[in-house]
């Protein structure tokens, strides 16, 4: 089975970090991973989102031409989602979407931990769009960049660790990880925090592989 | 007042005819209109939807140099509209969001009459992110292509017109025209049917006035 | 056009104020103001808008002779709407609910900066109501009257200024004004907070321009 | 304990059997009857509600020096239920919002058979507000009067022997009848139709009971 | 009438305290209360809800010859709700759903307050299956136990005072007692707070009352 | 990976057919299936549903002894499922559960083809209450009981075939077969029918392999 990451934004070392984290989780699976080089070098908000959607329209004829079995959207925006599924020849899933579903299949009412607060309408009109608001207790922004994330680092990991917390002292069941560049942190995070994570990047892999001749 | 109307499909004479119908509901307003000439013919469905919205993104430059004082997408399917909102200079709305929104405020729980079934999710996908699900009766598709709409003609009107009676007997307190192509048959279709009309191309000429410097 | 602001309260100055912020929002409308001097000198809570409903009530037959294009209802708790929608020989809009549609159509989730927490309840039953829960980041109560908002002050500037910085805080992409009072400060608020505002009192009277003749 | 039934429309006889049909239900409580002599003859929609809506407000000093211990609204639409409940000095209830919560405890998803068209949106706007949009199956109008319906008679139970059955066909597992007037032909319908019945003004009666210094 | 509450969980002072509760709200009803001898000390999560559902069940066919009118699962998760129900030869009720109905009947926007955060996803899902989401501001845990509250004591009442007013200030018009060990506290508990308190217990013995032979 | 489906009712021949279906889906997977000897022939509503549950509990021990990676409630009904997931040592997935998530990741509107109309509700609940009540165009009862379709055979295809094209011509972009029996009948059905078919055996051995230490 061939699971093909599109990153709809251009920075390279995180679509690298986003294959690894997913090959990890789907090791039955050919993984691979392609950039859009014509996106932003993050997407932070839904200017950014809107401006990697032609890119990633743009990789659907080599995407088929490639083989693969579904397509992950490698944004926790879920860039382009319902762009890209009209148009793809195999199943689409956006690694935001992959991880609200998991959350709900294990019965979990979950928050939302991200990068800066531009993003949160666009992860609440995302959650309230797939029919998850109920399940949602909070989307925290973090106040760290995409970009500072992807960087990690002791300070990353605290500050993240500190909106974990607080989550799970409002009720969250799960905390939902909410950026790619927050995959290769997932252990380190988990290692010191007492809520259960959930990675979109991972729950991808194993849902896309679900989708694939269902 | 500047409006600018961006039809995502590429048959001109939906262009000028939307032009006319949105001049005479706003006559204050200077009324453009452009023609995505790299979109599909029709917009029916998801996948023709998702086709047009790089041309219609590629707009947005000349629109801002040319001075536009809101914009309007010239499709009931709203194509496209949260990606161009968050890359235009200057306010956004759909023809569709226009025509529920005009619904709702006059108090009215609404059907919409479309064209082909493949449009109707689509359309009822819109309405529920809107919030407007409690508010719609029904959305019924009358089984007429956009463009045998757009060509119009008796057998065109008799068909729209039972449908609109259709959903008036569902408990639609008024009608929505689901499709631009419907503007120019709304006088004619009002005189034989018992049920309001609403047409998102005036609909949207209103409201985007309404938008500017609010 | 003839936009009549109804205002269910029997507070003259308030009507006044009103009426300067409509005409300023639409110069192309002839705008007038009616006080309902029937009214509690302020509606503060479900019982004073309950209160209000017959003096509106009792305006309709007079507002039709006068010949009112449009009729706006200029208390942010939409008192009365159903029952003067009605019964109103033309359109009518709330100045409340042309907030929430004005933000929605701007594609923004807003916060509501109101007055005293007795008007929480009925705002939020609105908002539901209309169909923007999901659009509804908050509704915060700052404390103050709407006689002492309507009396102004750089004291009640400083106020909601705080509270209008916390919605900001809390994600809203823009404010809401939640008090006719408060139409005359927006430029004074707008000059001291990061965040756009929406006043109802302006936004009633562009949409019910824009509702005319529909 | 003093329950105090409030008819909105001006019909006496329609208060009398809401009477005897409330006292057979809680035959503990002392029930008396009040006719809204400014009202209309019947409430058929929306108009004839908020025309009703003064008359009822008028007789709140009368009700509270009766002593009543809850107040019922004794139409369907439960004519001006919140501005009643916001200046009443005791519990107030709808026959209507009697009959939704009655279905809803039972655990059964009910559709509602009523009058004419007219009344199907004002009824559908109570039970979204109310919370029940996904507890109701259907509303359905019979085609007849508030006054057919008062009269009574063979041609009647038939027409809403016919809706009733139909209602259970589509999975509705109670039917709320949905008039006044219909209170009285209740065990008529009863024993010729297959879906259990919910009636308002018998609901109504418990349910003040049950509201009263709870 | 006979009313039977059916305690989900083996202390046996909770199932006396309850009956004494309930007595007292339905003083012409005979109420008993039996102890589920198989269910865990406490109810604290889904788990121990889970566990208790068996026990519960077995009861019924005792319940029928006994000859009860209505059974009241006397725990606030309303546990086992649905498969009660269904095999049951009477009307079912939960304290918890009796609360909510309750407040919703007064026509009020209400918090809970309850003992652990494990209780808060449980609590939260059941309001809203009952359609109870919008109105309900929050819902907030005590950090106390079950067996503590059930214990009582003015420490235990002075947490539950702040989590009541606490309430208050986020705009909640009535505190529902989130415990059926909250019963015997809540005069204690009204004495000392602003805010009108909803007592499932009570509320349960009323409604089930309305619930007979309606 | 060990998945272990549990069959709520008690006849085996449904338990084998199931595992037959779940194995083809999931050939990576060891799975194995149970019978739940205490539980009816077939679960038709709710009462069936609740008369399983305790007979699903007893299972748990030995399911964590068997060491079942994930278990599967093998009935369309998700029979017991909060109750079981609350109490498991590992995740939980109904067959219902699956189908409706599956259909959801795949972007599509649904309808359900199921049984008797007694096991409408008990769907309905289940859809709602998993937040995809928007999704769902249609809950449609084939007439057939549970046994019947177990049978399976020509006219029992014709049947469902018909159900199926006329959720197709309502709108529905995929059809859920509503029923562990129709599982062996995916194959028939989908060469006859229009419309994308998703059986919930199949999608839950997909997805619980995807749930599975994420």
């Amino acid at each position: 089975m061939r699971l093909l990451y599109l990153n709809p934004n251009s920075t390279e070392a995180m679509t690298q970090s986003m294959v690894a984290a997913a090959q990890a989780a789907a090791p039955w699976a050919e993984i691979s991973g392609w950039t859009n080089v014509d996106g932003p070098p993050a997407i932070q908000g839904a200017a950014d989102g809107a401006a990697a959607v032609p890119g990633l329209q743009a990789m659907l004829p080599e995407a088929r031409a490639f083989g693969a079995d579904a397509l992950v959207i490698g944004c926790f925006d879920d860039t382009g989602l319902a762009e890209i599924r009209s148009a793809a020849h195999c199943p689409v899933i956006g690694i935001g979407q992959a991880a609200y579903h998991m959350a709900a299949l294990l019965g979990q009412r979950f928050s939302v931990v991200t990068t800066l607060p531009v993003s949160v309408p666009v992860i609440r009109g995302n959650i309230d769009s797939y029919g998850f608001a109920l399940n949602c207790v909070s989307v925290r922004a973090s106040g760290l960049s995409v970009l500072e994330v992807e960087a990690g680092g002791s300070a990353v990991l605290a500050r993240l660790g500190e909106e974990i917390v607080q989550a799970g002292t409002e009720g969250a069941q799960s905390v939902v990880l909410g950026c790619a560049g927050m995959a290769p942190l997932r252990s380190a995070l988990a290692a010191n925090t007492p809520v259960p994570l959930v990675d979109g990047v991972a729950a991808a892999a194993r849902l896309a592989s679900a989708m694939v001749q269902d």
